[in-house]
């Protein structure tokens, strides 16, 4: 268990490619849809991924916004894989880029599928109010935007956002 | 993961106590609630349990009847106990007997709270036809009715139950 701090941003430029560190492709899914924790009918978000031969369960707090409870565990890979077909209501699909920056670690999620030529970085932090070094290609802060949650991706991707969600407005 | 099979019967008499191997307390919570099982916004329910100083994470798939996908993962205590009291929506609390009886062992589930006076026997089978020895003390048999499942007893719990519903009709 732990508390999840977690900022988001879209990315100005495709420089930070020249700073990773490694790379992973991720599937993952959830068993409760984006409606079912937007009507109240789940407190949270639970999420299967699977990336490259290992596989968690994660559980999230709902709350909107940078400070989130979570919850993850290990899984085999082979219920994972069976929790993604059976029992999720679609996958999201992305390849995770870590890149190291200033003693601080973003990590870079760049979507494919449906959510194609969607890229957002993420920064964990220990605290709501630490600061850190902004890398010059790190761009707009998305973090209380729910669209960006990748729980939303499944049902509203990248490809169906209006020209209006692409460009920021509310 | 596995498949559960398994089959639910009231009790007919209380002859049972005496077959009593050893009786476990448990509280369990849900994190999806049955309303977004009922309306297909997940297709599983996720609960989390506690019994002694044990817990568990266990997902099961939400066809109604006999068999369902099941998976089940110990979590630690202290995870388990934030889950009930931060994220589920209520919580069901019950002591679980467990009966030997002619080779197979019955789970009685005795429930506490606003489930008072409800008392289940559940059978886990090895198949869909697998045949048991019906003891004296079971009852008619109550795995394809909806509202026995825990998970429903969160919200519809046996204090609120109709005169019908207590006598078994639909």
């Amino acid at each position: 268990m732990g508390i999840e701090i977690e900022r988001k941003f879209l990315l100005s430029s495709d420089a930070w490619r020249s700073q990773v560190s490694r790379s992973q492709r991720m599937v993952q899914g959830y068993l409760v849809t984006a409606a079912a924790v937007t009507s109240g009918a789940a407190k949270s978000s639970v999420r299967v991924r699977v990336a490259g031969d290992q596989a968690w369960l994660n559980i999230k707090s709902s709350t909107l916004g940078v400070e989130r409870l979570e919850f993850e565990y290990a899984v085999p890979l082979v219920d994972a894989e069976t929790l993604l077909a059976r029992l999720c209501d679609g996958v999201v699909e992305k390849i995770r880029h870590y890149v190291a920056h200033a003693g601080h670690e973003f990590e870079v999620d760049e979507f494919f599928g449906d959510n194609d030529g969607l890229v957002v970085a993420e920064l964990e932090l220990n605290s709501v109010n630490e600061s850190f070094e902004k890398p010059d290609w790190l761009g707009r802060e998305v973090t209380s935007h729910a669209r960006y949650y990748n729980l939303n991706l499944v049902k509203h991707p990248y490809a169906a956002w209006s020209a209006a969600e692409r460009e920021g407005q509310d």
